[in-house]
């Protein structure tokens, strides 16, 4: 199965009570590609850098089996640059320089033998451009998940919500679905938004996990609790990328899959935190996910019967 | 099996963002042994109220089977009264008025014939009170829990020290986790609770679950998402009841035991907030409890198989 995914790459810098890094190399389409290719091989790279991205990143994604035929390098652009840093309790940040640059003008193009994807990722981007993406393909994909945050709410609601509208699977945090729905609890602010278009939600709730909405069902999965968190950078991203390559590997998007793939998803994620930026997601294991996996399943499994 | 009780029976005034009370019954013993009482129903109180406290509250907790010999009447004295107001949030609160009456020179007194509990649960209450209760206990009970909370951490650290190491399980919350450990991280802030004496530890973290740890392993439990939460009051309490009640029943004190016990407890728990004080835990069915459980059965589990 196919996976076609959208998103920046970019260069961050990133400071944490735990350190410092220089520009690395980041950005959703990154995270999630990484991610991805645990699960599947057979995934193509829409999105565009300047002349400064240097090469051996793209040697990176290639070891990867990251396609990037459809990543674009302006040659007289920079690669859009983000810098941040975390407050001591990890789950807020400041932004400390944005430059665009190369975004500013994106125009994304998904490659003609790209085109006929199985699965569609639509990392955070200006909602105008994830539609676009959609409205390139010939033919629907078997899945679109669409990742999005509170600055499209602020600024484009009414795109927003237009590319809300077209896809399966919406994933956003919870700060963001109370946002988006008007609500503030998460099973009204879901079954709101659940009339917006996707079938599914997914509410990243960052350290405290994620829930899964359909209109007949919800399921949670926890986040694992870490010894320490590193660097958040790219988490989200990371388990979308988990999620939806574990449902291009198995090749079946019912709701019990779906479960799973919150599972994974979260398994890589668990990963993406240890160590600052992508570091810790070049060069795992299968076995080293599998243990990952096995710790949610003894984190949560418990046997009661209801006589 | 029988489940000795201690803890405050107070009068509350609530108001919350959905309306509010006037002086209701409340106090931690009261929805411990609420709560309990749909487990087991050899339940021994041991607690203070004033001559203002009405008939029929102490009918009420006969009527669940929570016996009253230990609780001290004082003719002399007025009731322990709370007043708390809400945030919108729900998870944030502000003591309106506190008036400790009767609380302030409580010195409770076990009967003698209820000095042999098999479980003994210490609701929130001055650290030195808690341990003058185990001292009047000839023998040790099977299962000693004890709540607590961060007042008592900044003005009474050394005797709350004290009491927790002669504890098997403790339950506090998130912030608390961290205010008495001094780790930020609840994986490594537990492991230094762990060494203060009890067997095991249960983190509160609200609307985002209880986390269950001994020297071995860490079980999550979710909180069952809601359409409205109306008031928090007692959930904490109602959990602990619900927790030490399952065990009481069960006979049985294993780890897996206990994720059992965690599971009815957040069921217990999710009834209490859903109507004022303890309205919703006057008059719950068996089946209501059992398809609340089934609940979160479904909210959490998924079917993985590792190859």
């Amino acid at each position: 199965m196919s996976l076609l995914v959208i998103g920046t790459v970019a260069f961050d810098a990133i400071e944490t009570p735990f350190g410092k890094t220089d520009k690395i190399v980041g950005g959703a389409a990154t995270y999630i590609g990484l991610s991805a290719s645990y699960f599947t091989d057979s995934i193509n790279l829409v999105s565009v850098v300047g002349a400064d991205f240097p090469a051996d990143a793209i040697d990176m994604l290639h070891q990867h089996k990251i396609n990037t035929d459809g990543l674009e390098i302006k040659q007289d652009g920079k690669t859009f640059f983000w810098s941040g840093k975390y407050h001591n309790d990890m789950n807020s940040r400041d932004t400390i320089d944005t430059q665009l640059n190369v975004l500013l003008d994106f125009d994304p193009k998904v490659p003609e033998q790209h085109s006929n994807p199985d699965f569609l990722m639509l990392g955070n981007l200006m909602p105008s451009l994830q539609r676009k993406v959609i409205e390139q393909l010939p033919k629907r994909p078997k899945l679109i998940v669409m990742d999005t945050m509170n600055f499209w709410m602020d600024i484009a609601m009414e795109e927003l919500l237009q590319t809300i509208a077209m896809v399966d699977v919406l994933t956003i945090n919870d700060a963001e679905a109370r946002q988006l729905s008007g609500e503030y609890s998460l099973v009204k602010a879901a079954a709101k938004i659940l009339m917006m278009g996707p079938k599914y939600l997914i509410i990243k709730k960052g350290e405290h996990g994620a829930l899964l909405f359909n209109n007949k069902s919800v399921f949670f999965a926890p986040a694992l609790p870490l010894e320490d968190v590193f660097d958040p950078t790219g988490a989200g991203d990371t388990f979308a990328g988990g999620f939806i390559g574990y449902l291009a590997k198995s090749k079946d998007i019912s709701f019990d899959s779906m479960k799973r793939a919150i599972i994974f998803g979260s398994a890589m994620a668990s990963f993406c935190v240890e160590k600052f930026g992508t570091e810790n997601l070049l060069h795992l294991e299968q076995s080293a996910i599998d243990a990952r996996v096995q710790e949610f399943i003894d984190l949560v499994q418990f046997d009661i019967s209801l006589v």
